[in-house]
């Protein structure tokens, strides 16, 4: 997978969020192979470091030909940001277009231990 | 009915969401025999299991000639989702097109015992 | 009035919501005698019953030759509902269309004794 | 039926066209008794007169107590309007609610003979 | 097929048109047998005589249990209305949930013979 | 200024909101005479009174030829309902259209004494 | 009233289009004295002259104390702008918000003499 | 290439018209390697053959892997569609996502010789 | 100014028609040195050229620090890239922001001389 | 920089909300040099002073030649802001525009020592 950069927050001393959307995600279908569409949403609290847009962008194209679950890559893709931000708290949002007439959402959330919501 | 299937959630130990909207939905009404149209829209934290979209989808399907009421639909794909996938907890919503100038929607939701929402 | 019919609630074990929308509903103005214009949501948990959807159609026609103010109605439609459902809690909505430049909305809520929010 | 008052064009010697759109038009059905609501949008090209609006409205709220079908009350309307207003042309268009999970809209033109389009 | 019925069109001295939208159609996939959604709408010119709505509801709901191609039932269903309605002209359109990630609309059209448009 | 005028409320037993939507307010700025145009928005919980409708868009139109700042005019508005119709709460909120490319929304909440939210 | 000022038009050797709109357009109703609020829409192809932007607002707010009808007033802004910016052709139309549950639209054009369409 | 394959059109009496859309097309820039995404939509008038549903959206997938430029790839596919379908007429257009800034539509038409709009 | 760059048009058998849309348009106002927002639509018919993207993003950023008139600034976009592009046919329409309470759109076309439309 | 003015806040003694919207937010990317563009949207509970709009404008127009990151940009505009007003809170949130294929949100909270929210 494309390398996470990373880059010094300016401000830690302040909770803030940073949301990126990413609408034009796309991976394979491990069962059939066809490819399947969806809209990532990152929203994160963050401590020493925010994400580079940029490696954002080539990590998120690099699931293009990789076969995996809505409900897998959804966490995949928070345990994997989670590892190189390090924020305080995140929200990773998975929304899938239409297969078989049903459209699907998986909605999964990180929060740093020891800090109460 | 159609059977519903599962496969065995990756990230057990976190507590995720997981949404399916299915704008397809027909049954047919118990009183005069024609046809009602809904979206179902499905939304459940899981514990072991997932449900399988496919078998989620023939399920969703076979009511097609089945007569019977808004409310009593919808708390009937609650209780056989919750006693298929097991799920820590799960909203089932029925949004039923306008029938004389009315539109309803009835939304049905199960907590697994012992967790505090 | 035309009487509210009601019938018997399948799943009483289950705290769950109905929600019927009549964007028809046409009452005249006790002043002028022009009539009125508005869409009535209500939204309930039931306990024992639930409300006959042609008798709830039938009942909000019946306004249609009555003179009745705006926040009048919208409280009497809560009564006389509560008296025939019995529901858990209830709340009616009326959205009034724009009279003299201003659109109202009067929103009243019912919850029965000993329940809390 | 209320009477549909006029007043002198100003501007008789231009071309020009005036709407009105009224979307709190009731009136019964014939076969059932029932309540039906529609939008009625009336454009015209005036010649001499103008229809007043305040009797516009009365017109059309007088429809309130009568049974009668779409397609009969789009062209009556034309009628109506025509006879008093004389216009150069006019189209009046009945958009109806959704009656048995269909839809209906009627749309009917009047152009003054010797006129081309 | 459930028989269309008609009615006779009150003002055949003026051209006017009648649009019916049924957002309620379903067929089956003759290939797959799984269900197809669908949009209809009708507008026609008409001549001598007017559809009947109750009868349009449930010529269009007898689709429910055959499977029927895309372009053929739109075909299929003007020529049984040009065939019960004889209208000066008539277009059916059908509007096609997504499949396989393409939706689709297709749309006939018939102009009586000798009629310029 | 336009005299507010009220009703007795037929309910004073149940809290219930009251919201009167006006988008064709107008005033003029202090500075530079120009106008500002605003959609006011009004909720309240009524006490032993309503607010009269008529009269309310009389002392809503007396702001016309007034110079008046955003921020004040949105204060000011609560103050005179607020002594006019002594609620248990009221909420006003004007939203102002784009001037210099930015547009404004000032929001002022009154809470009765004694009263917790 | 307020002057309507000019600039030379830089691209004459070209028929191109101009259109201002303006949402905040009030006057008062000539009957009632009560205030009517409308979106005016100029469109026009300019000959020598474009209309100055600043003046053409002072032009349109000027009309906040004046009691004209709708079907005057359009035609008036109409004849106004055409001695002014004598244009190639011109078209005013004012969208009216709703009063008495009727909504209008009057729409005027202006063709330069010699000048087919 | 994925091969495009058709069924005889079972109305070649009429003409009539087919559109399909396509909103989850990539494929990739020629220049940079990133993907590229767009909407495709397809509208023909058949003659003796309609293009399959499965094929066309296997074909269309087929370029996920390519690069190829948006002006020439609309043209390709219209190419390919007229080979294999031989329609009476067709229209096709990418609808590509903003890129730098900037959204880009491209649209392409075949008519079959000797045919008149 | 940037130089707009081009490439071949690989179709110039055919007539199509290429929009490129930027909604992040700014330049200064020459009277009060402000800065003026708009959406900048071009669609053209290339004969022999294409304009590159990239080049057309860095030729309309560069009127970030010019101070222009919006009738003057679309007809001088339209005469350079008809100069660079040399197109069958082409159209600029820029949409400007509301200031002073008013919204405009200058819209400008070139026709190729010896091509009928 | 552009100084931020203050005036006089005339309701001190009650808690209420002022929202600034400006959709014209531009400035360079620290990187590329190229143009980003933003929503910038402000709120906040006055104490004694409130903002002045015109000296906000000119504030945020001041960064249109300024290079620097979204994250940094929208912390940056609630320090000086709350520098300047010394409200009892303010929240600042900069929407990004599309960079990438990924759209951004920046949101920062500023809350006066020893409030309860």
């Amino acid at each position: 997978m494309a390398a996470l950069e990373t880059f010094a927050n300016t401000h830690p001393g302040r909770d803030y969020t940073i949301t990126h959307t990413c609408p034009e995600f796309t991976a394979l279908c491990p069962k059939t192979g066809q490819p399947d569409f969806a809209t990532i949403r990152i929203t994160y609290v963050p401590d020493k470091l925010c994400v580079e847009l940029k490696s954002l962008k080539l990590y998120l194209f690099a699931y293009r030909d990789r076969g995996i679950f809505y409900e897998h890559v959804t966490n995949v893709i928070l345990d994997d940001l989670v590892a190189a931000v390090k924020p305080r708290s995140m929200t990773v949002e998975g929304e899938f277009n239409v297969r078989g007439g049903i459209g699907s959402v998986v909605r999964a959330t990180y929060e740093k231990a020891g800090r109460r919501r």
